[in-house]
């Protein structure tokens, strides 16, 4: 299977009042973890692989996440994505976060292969990978 | 139960290059209607609140969400939120956000109700919530 | 000359761990204001308006402001937006933020009228505004 | 001089539908540069140098920014931050981006060091940094 680690500092603007981590920051990390895999499997950076495929983007249709102890700044923190499953049009992944070993958070997404719908500029719709795209996501 | 609707504009800055919305900014939005529930529930704004009941804050311990169709900047979205369970240290709300009626996002969030931790203050700690918050988490 | 007052309310997500506003948060504010200015100018919404006049947008090329006392979550505050200045291809905007009729926060923006560079697709290039644009721009 | 360089990429989540970063990215990534060269400074992380100097942060008061080309999702840019200035309570910051060495972003900030208000908790006021930073500040 297909998978990543990113070492990550948890930053000063990443945190709230609180002093920890605002988690929708966590779905941050996670979107740029996706792009670097995919970036990996594909060979090509997002920039590119978006006009060489001619799609619009992967945008998650559902996600989940379980935040388990807190992050704060200063925090380097090792973020490790997995893609777990592959259909036709969508795909899923998990991110897991861990802090000095421990486990942190943990995500889970599903994401579809999407294209600018014919009928409607303003809206998108789920279209079957490339083959080359589903063989290179099974295959690693 | 608690419920509350906000309007919202999706603005340019929540967009990402696909021109719809970065998906992360849905769970900023969702946790400013938790804190706005909140307010109007307890009577007072969060900085009010967090020093009247000496709490650290209600961090999401879990969380889920399904993105039926985007949005765009421009868009007007409904976001009602909704207190769907308290139990002694948690409770839990559900979001949805709706455009031009239809159900475009739908949101789900455990949080609990956090303290620092006495032996350690860079961590925090659930703990049952003031009665007098029980009381007007449970009645309306 | 064109203005605009918008009403903000500062957010928990919009605060860092000293508790006051993360001052990056004001210019996403300022470019809000921007855009529901020239939206009125025009008499169309930012989407509508990027395909009526088939441009790229309108970038920041220079800005500048000045923090003269915090804002906090749960401050109510007021952004006053002023067309200052109008070329041919750039215009200038003043953002004003207010707390409780206090000056909290001055900013000051210079923009481009962009298109497509015609050469390179990763370029924008300034070009001048439609004589429409500017007859509206000036007007108000 | 105090000066440090970070090699940052622009991702997708900085970038707005227009393709190019939202230009408030950058004084996140200011804000982060000028965090880590005063880390560096002090041989402290940021969470640690708070408490030992018992002070509640360094706002920017006044920061200017020029944008002379846009930077792009994929793009990697190198952060050069340089402590310009240092009075007694204020120090000054430029930064300079560049991509593929040319010139991106100049920025500019002036900081004060922040105390907590004596008399009243919401505000800070400046005050004059310890001899020690100071010495730190200048000496190197």
């Amino acid at each position: 299977m297909l998978t990543n680690i990113r070492k990550v500092r948890i930053e000063w603007c990443d945190c709230d009042p609180a002093g920890i981590i605002f988690y929708p920051r966590y779905f941050e990390m996670f979107d740029t973890s996706t792009t670097v895999l995919i970036e990996r499997a594909l060979g090509m950076n997002k920039i590119d692989y978006l006009k060489a495929y001619d799609f619009a983007g992967h945008p998650v249709i559902e996600t989940r996440a379980r935040f388990r102890q807190p992050t704060r700044f200063g925090d380097e923190v090792a973020i490790e994505t997995t893609l777990v499953e592959c259909g036709e049009s969508s795909f899923k992944l998990a991110h897991q976060i861990t802090k000095a070993g421990a486990l942190a958070v943990e995500g889970f997404e599903t994401r579809v292969w999407a294209v600018n719908h014919p009928d409607d500029p303003k809206r998108i719709k789920p279209q079957p990978m490339p083959p080359d795209v589903l063989a290179r996501f099974k295959s690693n």
